[in-house]
């Protein structure tokens, strides 16, 4: 293993760890918070152990997928740890188990909190819960693609493991170039959802956070009733934006391009706005009331659809009070997910296509046992590895589901409490249902619970293997008890 | 598609019915039953129509898996018609929907029950409804199998559609002697069930009754308290031949042989004990109350383990009062189900093996991308058609079972409910959680939230794709719409 590479890109992710806090260190000076000298001290902290790790650099980037995933892992992690010690040290958040939670939560996009009263929080703390959301969105080791330049094809392995969706595809040739292009196009669509809010008369602070929320389709809300007391016009606009958000971004680019057909040919694209619309018109009819008229029942239910489908969690009505039907909408929409390539989590809209045709093609070859029938994305034929590493993925992800749920069940509470509470971590959603639904937060969980949780979080951020090959046994040998004398041998 | 032979088939299916609705009719003459009567005019009936069908033997037998299919679920579907009527006829269950659900669930080996009052059936009825689930578990076509002649090697593809598991193991090499053993072992068992009951002092009608609902994992109790009114040795025989029925037929024909060590070499059969007791033990430990004692709650504990794993479905306890690590226990023994060539449900130990397994060669190939691992079962390399139907399945379940919760949530009853209502169904178990405990029933449900259940439970005992290559549109369209001219053009 390329352990001095794995201990120089950490460096280099504490690094920009250390630069991120810059901008709550601002707020907190344009507040004249107190709270601000943690981040300061902090960021000292991250960039002297950053530089130490980075102080020689490799001779030999070459590594291979395994490094790409537990380098993705240990990045994560660390940026969670150190992300977490500010609210700490600032009293924001004392404990150190709900601190981290809160960062994971962050960082992962989930947006679940513990806090029973966000408004209580420092102004920069606050900014830097949903700052956060906006760097977990894009995935910070994209962002080191994007300026740091790693030598020979051994990168992809770090976009694989980073990058959400069955399949990464490289926009442009050059690794470097497609995570510069991602980010300029995140940046501009930030940008533009926090103008549009002004706008719409929001406070500055309010457009921005509410904007790093969406952009990373977060969903930490800097309100206690999320974006319910917002105007309609805002509500709307954080609407089109979460699903802005949970589109691939490969449409982004195709539409620079002007390549309108490819676009519009795009699959994954059509069967995920398929999907909102039919869900919405269902909430629609469930959630209707006269007193509530037809265009405030179309605003709350088109709002609450995006928010879920694209694991967002804002919200703008308590919809654990809807009936069952809207609610089972809901919870299916959870495991759906938003569009691969796309900030939102989820098992994502293209694997439930390749599922579904998967499943089609089993009937297929039940009734036409000699046919060979192969399965097409966007007329094109998809290699049988990615069926195969999609039914893994699935049958894995339904495993470290019902464990997870098996786990946390030891507290005593309901069903539908442990089952949404793990559908909302794993799919980095934010609210359930019952305990943990949209007025409720996760508080009241053990500590075991939640380490259980932040686990989740990150294994449904990272797409679930990062995770699992950074805890797999020969991994943690080869990381901590095999020294270099071995390889001589 | 030769729709000769399906019709044959089916009619020779309708004969076996009216044959085996003498068993009631003898009842009804013992207990000078008037209800008995309906029995004899439907037995009539199907031996009428089953002449009729079967008056004319093809000449060509030949039949590919797809026929295989639709024969299967046909057959399943006719029976449960046909079945349901002697209760619509006498009065016993007079709404047909009812009368159908309650037989699909007999014959599919489900147990969940319409009833408010069980006892109140009359004696011969009771019989039909437990000598279904005796029928069911092992299945009309294997017995089929066991006693015409079938030419060619086609009959090994109506064995494939009926038998539970990922592939069929033929014992010998002539399906019907295979099929014949299967039935031996099957008749043996039950018979030492019987006699054990007897000696524990259950009246006949009890312990033939309790028998056949454990035969075949099926669950319908003939008292109102299921199992709980009986004593301990009655309830731990219980136990003991719930969990025999839900083993691998296989290693008994391995016992017959004396091939020890082949039996012990089982690695399903391992793994569905480890399972049991790691389940039991965790139960007692939370089930434990110093007023009960320790082997009461053992007893408990395994029976209702026992009860759920085997996809049977008696209880000796109300389970929905346990506390919820109790109950989640119990709802992943739910869709773990028996061992695969039982005569349970559920998904099956061995296909949680392969998947398992495969979760692990995918980190493996992670870890050491050149190296190809085989995945082996009983130390033998699995093909990889098994590992990917395995795969499909697991997916295939996932959606039907999803699909199935979302259409009876229309009815707003509670998801804890609605969960555990198709989960009992689709793995074939009888009862699940809160609306549908094991002191509750299904009457509740509408209409339509029934038909879909009874889909369900089929879907469930035929291993999916026979219920769905039926209902394929181009199966649908040659079997109503596709006349014998179309073949000559």
């Amino acid at each position: 293993m390329n352990k001095k590479v794995i201990v120089y890109l950490l460096g280099q992710v504490l690094k920009i760890e250390a630069a991120l806090m810059i901008l709550p260190i601002i707020m907190a000076i344009i507040f004249g918070e107190v709270e601000g000298l943690s981040f300061f001290i902090v960021s000292v902290l991250c960039f002297v152990i950053g530089f130490i790790f980075t102080v020689k650099k490799p001779t030999n980037f070459t590594f291979y997928l395994k490094e790409g995933c537990i380098t993705t892992a240990l990045s994560w992690i660390l940026l969670s740890i150190f992300g977490s010690l500010p609210f700490v040290l600032n009293g924001d958040i004392p404990n150190f188990t709900n601190a981290l939670f809160e960062t994971v939560s962050g960082f992962t996009t989930t947006g679940a909190s513990i806090l029973d009263d966000v408004e209580a929080l420092s102004n920069c703390s606050t900014l830097w819960r949903s700052f956060t959301h906006w760097i977990g969105g894009m995935g910070v080791l994209v962002f080191l693609l994007a300026i740091i330049p790693l030598s020979g094809g051994s990168n992809i392995n770090l976009m694989r493991a980073e990058s959400p969706g069955p399949s990464v595809g490289k926009l442009v040739p050059k690794i470097k170039y497609t995570a510069q292009l991602l980010y300029i196009i995140y940046f501009a669509l930030t940008v533009i959802e926090v103008v549009l809010l002004l706008l719409g008369g929001a406070p500055f602070i309010d457009a921005l956070n509410t904007s790093f929320g969406t952009a990373g389709t977060g969903g930490f809300g800097i309100k206690n009733d999320s974006i319910g007391g917002y105007n309609a016009y805002i509500q709307w606009v954080v609407t089109i934006f979460m699903i802005l958000f949970g589109v691939n971004f490969n449409a982004y680019y195709f539409i620079l391009l002007k390549k309108w057909k490819k676009t519009l040919a795009m699959e994954e694209i059509r069967w995920y706005f398929i999907i909102i619309i039919t869900s919405v018109t269902i909430i629609c009819t469930q959630t209707y009331t006269k007193a509530a008229g037809f265009f405030t029942t179309l605003r709350h239910s088109s709002f609450q659809v995006a928010s879920i489908m694209t694991t967002t969690g804002f919200s703008t009505v308590d919809f654990d009070q809807w009936n069952q039907t809207a609610k089972t909408v809901l919870v299916m929409l959870m495991f759906i997910g938003a569009c691969a390539g796309s900030t939102g989590g989820g098992i994502k809209v293209s694997r439930f296509i390749i599922t579904v045709k998967t499943i089609f093609k089993e009937l297929h070859s039940y009734i036409h046992p000699k046919s060979i029938k192969k399965i097409n994305i966007d007329s094109k034929p998809i290699e049988h590895d990615v069926l195969r590493s999609t039914n893994v993925y699935f049958i894995t992800f339904i495993m470290m589901f019902s464990l997870s749920v098996f786990l946390i069940s030891f507290e005593g509470k309901d069903l539908t409490t442990n089952f949404t509470a793990i559908a909302a971590t794993i799919n980095n959603i934010g609210p359930g249902l019952n305990m943990v639904g949209p007025t409720k937060n996760f508080a009241h969980f053990s500590a075991f619970s939640k380490y259980v949780m932040m686990f989740d979080m990150l294994l449904g951020r990272l797409e679930l293997f990062p995770m699992l090959i950074l805890f797999h046994p020969s991994v943690i040998k080869e990381l901590f008890f095999s020294g270099k004398h071995k390889k001589t041998i």
